[in-house]
């Protein structure tokens, strides 16, 4: 069975970069299939060579063709690079988004080029979680690069990017000011800003905006995010854009201890994704029911309270 | 200070119906500022009175229309109705569900309705969480009714309906496909089912299709969901869907198991919620490090691995 998380040949295949190994076990976590963290352990460990970069943005600010863009301009370059595309919503309003993955089709018979989307249905321990475990999985097979796309339209979305080493945060000129409201928020985790669709009007007034909120807010352990005008339609401005993803990289490698830093972070919100979804599974699927059939009773008369009956819930070593 | 969670008299002013105080209460649940759990177990407590119905939907499936008939119309028969509009997305998306608020705008006069929405930002613990705490806030003030709507894009807004105790799931004629495909999670849910813009073609070959689904799926410990047709705007089908909503109230009175099974899955996604958000607080916020500098040499090492460092981390007591 291809993707059989228990086949004792699914950790050297996904290591030489079987696709085809990979895609089903992705789709595995995906669905919320139980996949053995001692697999996912194994190939974490194995992999930490994938250089990745994660882009969001609203709807609109144009991600997937800043993406198409960089994809061609990495492949000239002779890099091979994995598309991890995160989209929060089921596919009752999914269509948006899977349209936009028809930009990046061209790339599709591409074998330097692996793109793969993600939404959130079934999965237990939510997107995030998810999105973790396939990062593991796609690091493990040896990319150069895995771009992580997610719509930035939830702190939940906003914080899978946290998996990248660098952050890239898309806006355009028309962003207005409920944009603005949320960047506060934001900007603590963008590396580097562009302002797409450059062509439009108050490009300029936008990009001095973001350097004004960048400059009232503290540097990130000595990197300073930069604030780059793309054209990702004609493709002005990628390059440039490119050096900068490059001078970050860089900046990381010869600075432990931001590296460090955004480590710990990172770590600190993907342990606590992968607790809570153990949790979940202790609360929801476990053959003994968390509650009793007296606490039930007393819930309904309104003697106990699910805060109460929260805190007597035995968490045992097995969580 | 209006809403200081501490302030002694705060639990009477909640009991006796304080608007303000609600209002402030609910903001600092949505802003995710730590609210005593002392406080929150003493309204759950307190309340049990409120008829709580859910309502959810794709975007544009009249979910806020069906609302706002159904407001004027349990206004005319004397009732008192808080509105629980729980908006998973963060200001940037926000604009066309703040839009689809207007049309409940007309109420916003009257003092027999008390409309709030809520979204994400800030919430720990997600967004689940903080609208179970916001329910027993407006639960404890003694409302007859307390609609919850959510727009029904993911998994975690179809499970937030779970609080109710009638959930009512709204679309189309012209809902496509896509969603029907989702509806074999979202039926297991609903309990009523309502075909909105009924003027539409193709509104009977609907509720003709979601009759068929209904029927194929095992009804829920003795209720047989229906299929209802309603034209939000002249308001044809509201007395019908009001029928129906009693109907459903008088078969949980009557039918204790069910009422009880119902419980259990709502209580357990509560205690879910709460238990992640105590994890989140523990993870993210606690003043000891989840993990030490040692480990975090390791982790950069790929000598260990998050999925361990998960399992290691210790929960107190406390937790």
């Amino acid at each position: 069975v291809p993707g059989n998380p228990d086949a004792p040949d699914l950790i050297p295949a996904i290591l030489r970069g079987d696709l085809r190994q990979a895609a089903k076990l992705i789709t595995r976590i995906e669905r919320g299939d139980s996949v053995p963290s001692d697999l996912l352990r194994s190939l974490y460990r194995a992999g930490g060579k994938s250089q990745v970069i994660g882009i969001t943005g609203a709807p609109g600010s144009g991600k997937s063709t800043v993406i198409d863009q960089l994809l061609t301009s990495y492949r000239r370059a002779g890099k091979r690079i994995a598309v991890l595309a995160v989209d929060p919503s089921s596919p009752i309003s999914g269509g948006a988004i899977l349209g936009d993955r028809v930009r990046m089709q061209r790339h599709a018979t591409d074998k330097g080029v692996f793109i793969r989307s993600m939404s959130s249905r079934g999965a237990l321990g939510g997107l995030a979680k998810a999105t973790g475990d396939a990062l593991t999985v796609l690091d493990a097979m040896g990319w150069d690069m895995v771009l992580i796309e997610t719509v930035g339209v939830g702190q939940n979305e906003i914080d899978i990017v946290r998996y990248a080493s660098t952050v890239l945060l898309a806006e355009t000129p028309s962003s207005g000011d409920a944009v603005q409201s949320v960047k506060a928020g934001v900007s603590e985790i963008g590396d580097i800003f562009i302002v797409n669709k450059a062509d439009q009007a108050g490009a300029d007034r936008r990009v001095q905006g973001i350097s004004a909120m960048l400059h009232n807010a503290p540097g990130k352990s000595g990197w300073f995010p930069s604030v780059h005008k793309v054209d990702s339609i004609s493709g002005n401005g990628i390059e440039n854009l490119m050096s900068c993803i490059d001078a970050h990289a860089k900046f990381l490698m010869t600075h432990t201890q931001a590296r460090k830093e955004r480590l710990l972070q990172s770590v600190k919100h993907q342990m606590l994704w992968i607790m809570q979804e153990r949790l979940a599974r202790r609360v929801l699927r476990a053959p003994q029911p968390v509650i009793s059939e007296a606490e039930l009773d007393a819930l309904l008369a309104r003697r106990t309270d699910p805060y109460e009956l929260a805190e007597n819930v035995t968490v045992g070593h097995d969580f």
